[in-house]
C-alpha cells in the first residue's frame, strides 16, 4: 500500500507522535483537523480519527469536538529533546569546492542569550529599524496587484535599480548606469558571485590583512589563494600589492575591515593602476559607508577614473537589517552580462517584494531620512564606548577605526595575546560577548598581533548596555591581570 | 576638489541632467529637496540651488518654494530613451565558469505585453496570489520584534523548518528531521548549491531528455557533463540509466518536466540501485506536485527506503509566487554540515521575513487552504484548456502529460518540425504566446520531434484566455497550413 502513497492508521499515529515529541507543532499548538488531515494524505477521515484518539489516549494531545487537536505541552516537555545531529560528512563524495568549504568554513552558532551586553559586529538594535515604514512599503508592495506573476530581470527590478542610481550618486558620488546596478541577496551573495565569475583553481587574489574572513573563504573555495598583505592605519598597503601578480583584490577602502584605515586617495590611484597593470578585478566591499563620524569622505575607487576594474559592492544590511539580505552591486559595463547570468542560475532573482518596498523608501526619501537618523544614534553610541573605555581603561586601550563604521578596535596595551582566550571566556562569564580581532589576520603571516584586540561592534547597543559592558570587561580584565600576577 | 568628494554646482547639474534624461527619477517624480542633497552631497545648500535653478531654466524641472522639485515630464519625453546597452564581455578575462554561463545561459527578457494569452510555463495568476493572507503575515512578521538583528541560521529559521517538516509529510509522506531541511531562495538555488558541491568538472550527470534547461546550464557550469537519457510516458528510462556511469542524476519523478509522466514505483526502485552502485546522487525536483487531477499520488523517491543519496527539492513558487523566491532541500543526513557551510558562504541565509510569514500560513493551516484552493482553479483551467483544443483542433491535437501539475504538451499532428518557427511568430501576431517543446531536447541525440509540440502553461489564465488564445492559436495554424498548400 505504501505505493499508492496511502498509509494506515498506524503509521500515521507514529509520524504524528514523532513530530509532536520532534516539536513541529510546537509545544501546545494545532494539529490539522481530522478532515483536512484526510484530504491531504488521501485517507478516510475515520482513519485519521484512529489515530488521533491514540494520540490523545496516550496524553499527547486534547482533542475536543469541532476544534483543532493540540499537543498537550507538559506531555512533550517530558520527553527529553531529541539533540539535532549534523551528522559530518566524511566518507561522502563531495566536490572540491565542497571539500574546501567544509574545511575552511566556520560553522554559523545561534547568537548567545541573555547576555548584558554583546559586542558583535554586524548587528544592529531591533530598535532602529523603521518598522512602520518598512511595514508601510511592504504592504503597498503586496496590495499592487502586478500584471503577471513571472520571474523578474535577474539584475533586479528596474523601479528599484532606478532608485539606488540616483541613490548611490547622491549619497556615495557614484555615477553608473541603471544596467550597471546588480541587486544581490546581500553583499554575501555578491561577493559569492565575483569568486565564480572572476576567479579559477589556482589564480592568486589578494586580501587585506587582517581582513574579512567569509570573502576569503568564499574566494579560496574556488580553488584560489589568497595572498595576504598588511594593513596599516591608513588600510591596505599598496606598496606592497605592486609587486603581486594576481587575478583580484577584496578592499574596504572606504574603512578597511576591521582596522578602519580610510584608504588615502593616493593608495587609490596605486591600486587602480595595479590592476590595469595585471588585468586584475578590484572587489571594492562599501559596507558600511552610510556611518562617518569625523573623517571627510573619500569617493569611491569606483568613482575614480579608469574604474571599468572596480566592482562596487554595498549593502542594507548596516542601515535596516541584516536579516532583509538585500545589497547591490555596481559593475563594470563589460560584465554586466555575464553578472546577469550568474544571477540568473544562482537564483533567477532577489525576491521582488522587499526590491519594491526598498524602491519606495528610496523614493520617497524615507530610506535617507532613516539612515540620518541611524547616523546620529551610531554617533552617540560610539561616542559612549569611547567615553566607557576611556573611564574604565585609561591609557591602558588604544582605540583604532572608530572614525568611522559600526565599530572599533581596542588593544590592551600589556594583555598578551596568550590571555586571549582567558579574556573572553572570562567577559562571557560575567555577560559580555567580546570578539578577538586574532581571527582576522592570516594565520600563516608574521604580522599577527602580539596584545589582546578586540573588535567591538556597538550598533546593537543602548548606552547603558555599552557602560555596563565596559565596566564588566574591565572587571575581567583586572581579574585576568591578577591571574597573571599570581602565576608569575 | 574631486578628492574630497565635494562637488561643484556644474558637475551637480550635469549628473541631475543625465539622471533626469535616464528616468531615476521618472517622468513627473520629485527630487530630493536641495537641504537633504547638500546634506548627503556635504556641500552647501546654495550649491544645490544653483544647479537646481539652472535645471528649472532648461525646463527639465519645476521648483516650488517648500515643495520637492519635479521633473518636468514632457522635457524627458522629447529625448530619446537611450538604449540600455548591455556590453558583451568578449576580450574580458573571466573564469571557466563565467565563460561557460555566458555561452549557455539563455538571457532574461521582459515578458511580452498586451497578449491575448500566453501559455507560458511557470507564471501564475496574480488574482490567486493570497493578497490578504500574505500582507497579514508578513505585516505580523515585521510588528514582532526579534531580540536581535542578526544573521540567522543558514538553514533556515526553525520556525519554518518546523513547520515544512510537518507539511512535507502531511503533503508528502516525507519523513524527515528538521536538521535535514535547507530553506533556500527558490528551487534554483537548490539547484546550484547541489552543482557546487556534488559536482566536478569533467564529472557526468544524467539529464532527462527532454528536460528543465536552466538545471543542465547550473550543473554544465561547473564543467560538469551532461548525459542525456531519453523520457517515455512513464517519465525518464531507467533501463537506460542503468549502464550510465555518472555522479548525479537530476530527475522529476511527480511529472516529468516538460513531457509530464509519473515515474512507477519499479522504475523508482530501478533509480534508488542505480545510485547506490554508482554512489551517484539523485535531485528529485518535486517542482509542482501540489498540483494531481487524475492521478494517484506517488510517494517521492526521498520517502522510498534507502534514500540517504536522494536531494529532495520543493518550492512555492508554482503555489504563491515565482517572485518570492522561497524553496527548500530536504538533504541526506552526511549532507548537512556541506549545505549549510555552501548556504553561508552563498547569502548567509534566505531573507528572514518572508520565512517567518510562510511559517506562519503554515502554522495556521492557511497555507494548505490557500493550495487546495489553487488546486481547485487549476483543474478549471485545465479542463478548459483540455477542452478548448479538442473543440479547435479534435484529433489533429494529441495531449500529454495533463494527469498533474500546470502545463501540459500539446503535439501537432502533420505539421512539421520546420513550420514550428512560423507558428510561434504567427501566434504572437494574432495575440497568443506560444513556447515550443523543441529547444527542451537535447540538441545532440537522435530523439528530437519530427512534429511541432508546445508546452502549454495555463495557470496564469483565465477560462476566457484559455478559449480565445486557443481560438487564435487554430487560425494560427489554418493560416501556416494555407501557407504550407501553396508553396508546394
Amino acid at each position: 500500500m505504501e505505493t499508492s502513497g496511502r498509509m494506515g492508521a498506524r503509521r500515521i499515529y507514529e509520524t504524528l507522535k514523532a513530530q509532536i515529541i520532534g516539536r513541529t507543532y510546537g509545544t501546545d499548538g494545532a494539529l490539522p483537523s481530522s478532515r483536512s488531515l484526510a484530504a491531504e494524505l488521501g485517507v478516510s477521515r475515520s482513519t485519521i480519527t484512529v489515530a488521533y484518539e491514540q494520540l490523545a489516549a496516550e496524553g499527547f494531545i486534547n482533542v475536543r469536538h469541532g476544534a483543532r487537536p493540540r499537543v498537550v505541552g507538559a506531555a512533550v516537555g517530558a520527553i527529553e529533546k531529541r539533540e539535532a545531529s549534523r551528522t559530518s560528512a566524511r566518507n561522502i563524495h563531495l566536490s572540491q569546492l565542497g571539500a574546501r568549504l567544509l574545511k575552511d568554513a566556520s560553522r554559523w552558532t545561534d547568537p548567545p542569550r541573555g547576555l548584558v551586553a554583546n559586542f558583535r559586529y554586524g548587528e544592529l538594535s531591533p530598535s532602529d529599524f523603521p518598522v512602520s515604514a518598512w511595514k508601510k512599503a511592504m504592504v503597498a508592495a503586496i496590495s499592487r496587484k502586478p500584471v503577471h506573476l513571472a520571474y523578474d530581470d535577474p539584475c533586479g527590478s528596474l523601479r528599484l535599480r532606478r532608485a539606488l542610481q540616483g541613490y548611490l550618486w547622491r549619497s556615495r558620488s557614484v555615477r553608473c548606469h541603471v544596467d550597471q546596478i546588480v541587486v544581490v541577496n546581500g553583499s554575501q551573495q555578491g561577493l559569492d558571485i565575483c569568486s565564480r565569475l572572476l576567479l579559477d583553481a589556482g589564480d592568486r587574489f589578494v586580501m587585506e590583512d587582517p581582513g574579512y574572513q567569509i570573502a576569503k573563504v568564499v574566494f579560496a573555495a574556488t580553488g584560489a589563494i589568497a595572498v595576504p598583505v598588511p594593513v596599516d592605519a591608513d588600510g591596505l598597503d599598496t606598496k606592497r600589492v605592486a609587486k603581486i601578480e594576481a587575478r583580484l583584490a577584496y578592499v574596504t577602502p572606504s574603512h578597511q575591515y576591521p582596522l578602519g584605515g580610510v584608504l588615502p586617495v593616493a593608495r587609490r590611484y596605486e591600486l587602480l593602476a595595479w590592476a590595469r597593470k595585471h588585468d586584475a578585478w578590484l572587489i571594492e566591499d562599501d559596507y558600511d559607508s552610510e556611518y562617518r563620524y569625523d573623517t571627510k569622505p573619500v569617493p569611491p575607487l569606483q568613482t575614480l577614473q579608469d574604474s571599468g576594474r572596480v566592482v562596487y559592492l554595498g549593502t542594507v544590511s548596516k542601515t535596516l537589517s541584516p536579516t532583509l539580505r538585500v545589497g547591490y552591486l555596481v559593475v563594470p559595463a563589460g560584465l554586466q552580462s555575464a553578472f546577469a547570468a550568474a544571477k540568473q542560475v544562482m537564483d533567477r532573482h532577489t525576491p521582488l517584494l522587499e526590491q519594491e518596498a526598498l524602491a519606495a523608501m528610496l523614493e520617497s526619501g524615507t530610506y535617507e531620512g532613516h539612515v540620518r537618523r541611524a547616523r546620529r544614534r551610531n554617533a552617540e553610541r560610539r561616542e559612549s564606548l569611547l567615553q566607557a573605555l576611556h573611564r574604565r581603561f585609561g591609557d591602558r586601550v588604544r582605540v583604532e577605526g572608530a572614525a568611522a563604521g559600526l565599530h572599533l578596535v581596542a588593544w590592551f596595551e600589556g594583555l598578551p595575546i596568550a590571555a586571549e582566550d582567558d579574556l573572553v571566556r572570562t567577559a562571557r562569564s560575567k555577560g559580555v560577548g567580546v570578539y578577538p580581532i586574532s581571527p582576522l589576520f592570516d594565520q600563516r603571516t608574521a604580522g599577527r598581533p602580539d596584545v589582546v584586540g578586540l573588535v567591538m561592534g556597538y550598533s546593537a547597543l543602548d548606552a547603558k548596555q555599552i557602560e555596563k559592558g565596559c565596566k564588566l570587561l574591565a572587571d575581567a580584565v583586572e581579574q585576568i591581570d591578577r591571574l597573571a600576577n599570581w602565576t608569575r
